[in-house]
């Protein structure tokens, strides 16, 4: 198979990679000119798994690269997806699935601006992957991911796409109901993401706060109820659980602070809150529903941006 | 007049050392030693309004003094109102009144305890000043005190109390409607106060936060539901073109840090957020009213206490 990596961050790079390794042509994308320098020169300089490896890799701009492929997958920060499918839109043909594997929602309303809906594959994934440098990675956990087609016609593709990632050494499978893994992996970060980033604090202590479960569990109903809105259902209770349990010490990461909390209070980057609570806050409103939670947790994360990075 | 201060931090010591300038008996109480006996040694060492003068002054526990007032000031933060009152029980005869001065909301239910409501005076003052070291104090800005009894009963002496105050130099009027100056401070602390506190900014700052006036606006909506369930009409929009003017430029202490960011954020204290955005809250549930965003506040400024300070 033929894949493009949009987007060579850590999980762009783990993914091509793995997929180059197992017999696929990898072409990787990336927008930072030193990071597609490096990967050219020196290849890609890959600890995975404790293991120190070297891929060779042909790194480009997207505006220098013209053919098309089987498959792309976009490897962006949220906002910066619409940005890449616009510059990639020239290499996306009537035979190439898209596969978007990032972290929130609302992805699907940008990638049908750009793609047809039978050739966008949706997936989760809890990888985690870290970057040490221009062309230096680190891949810790392959954890599992989940694909499944947007529409029916697209399945033929996603059970190809899924048959491919998972004999690179990637345990994968396809979902029956990716629309609700997405929410789910959604409610966690929506809560995990957003409360250590405001509280500046990791999970364990966000656990020992008064109240912590009614936070949290409010923030899950509201998620609960745009989901719904939008075909989900999402069972509060259980996902209450799931959320409260990343707290205690039961959870091993539960020291471990959110990708939001080391964006914004470690790197003073601007967060993906659009794409969690603030989605659900604008879709709310739309909706006609109460979530009044995620709208104020929305306001605080952008105030707390406005005053670590100023703008 | 014969007047206890019961709470000898920078406010109380300035309001004692005036009325005690302007020819009154004054005891000062506290419960700090260290405080008590630089008072006793050295007396009031006191800045006012740039000019240096001690004050010599009589300061007890409230345990070791047992001769009863005219009038009792009550100067703790919020949350030690209760415990102070109860440790000057024995001071408060049928003859005294007790005025409270204290920011926040819930203080009466707190006097009604221990004082009948005829002898009950609350008063709002935006007297600014802070307590350098034990004994040493310092007032920037006399302000201006209101003051009104909270039952007919006690019009006479608040009359008094206005009179002897503004003698002492410190201008104080009597209010016909002390309750709305109360709640109007309070919608003024629990938008600068609370937001700045979780926000880790100054009021400049806040003003220029995206959905600012929004936020703020809320939070005076859910306020004013609040009061009126109290008795108390506040107008949301007057009251939010306020709050929002203390965010501009156009306010000289705009780039002022409000005390509760100085008591959480600088101090590592416990907050009052509990007798601001927390009282709304709370009432909020009894009387069956949203207030989601002075909730969320609630429970993010004790979780900030908690990260911050322990507990």
């Amino acid at each position: 198979m033929k894949v493009i990596i949009a987007g060579t961050g850590a999980m762009g790079a783990t993914y091509g990679s793995m997929l180059k390794k197992s017999g696929n042509e990898v072409i990787f994308l990336d927008l930072w000119q030193e990071n597609i320098d490096a990967i050219n020169k020196n290849g890609i300089s890959f600890k995975n798994i404790g293991v120190e490896e070297t891929i060779e890799g042909k790194a480009y701009l997207p505006s220098s690269y013209n053919e098309s492929a089987d498959l792309i997958i976009v490897f962006t920060k949220s906002m910066q997806l619409k940005e890449m499918l616009n510059d990639i839109r020239h290499l996306i043909s009537e035979k190439t699935s898209v596969l978007c594997l990032l972290n929130g929602l609302g992805h699907i309303d940008t990638l049908k601006e750009f793609v047809k809906p039978e050739q966008i594959l949706m997936g989760v994934t809890v990888l985690t992957a870290g970057m040490k440098g221009p062309g230096i990675f680190e891949v810790t956990n392959y954890g599992k991911t989940e694909i499944q087609n947007i529409v029916e016609e697209g399945k033929e593709n996603a059970l190809k796409v899924v048959e491919c990632i998972n004999n690179s050494g990637l345990p994968t499978v396809y979902s029956e109901d990716i629309l609700f893994s997405i929410w789910r992996k959604a409610c966690i970060n929506g809560t995990m993401n957003a409360c250590c980033a405001l509280l500046d604090c990791n999970m364990l202590q966000l656990g020992k706060i008064e109240k912590s479960r009614e936070l949290l569990g409010k923030i899950v109903e509201e998620f609960a109820a745009v989901a719904k809105k939008e075909g989900t259902t999402l069972n509060v209770e259980e996902i209450t659980n799931l959320v409260c349990w990343f707290t205690t010490e039961e959870f091993q990461g539960v020291k471990h602070y959110p990708s939001m909390h080391q964006d914004l209070i470690q790197k003073r980057r601007l967060t993906e809150i659009d794409y969690l609570n603030g989605y659900v806050s604008r879709k709310g409103k739309e909706y006609g529903l109460d979530t009044s939670f995620c709208d104020l947790i929305t306001i605080l994360v952008h105030g707390r941006e406005s005053v670590l990075i100023g703008g």
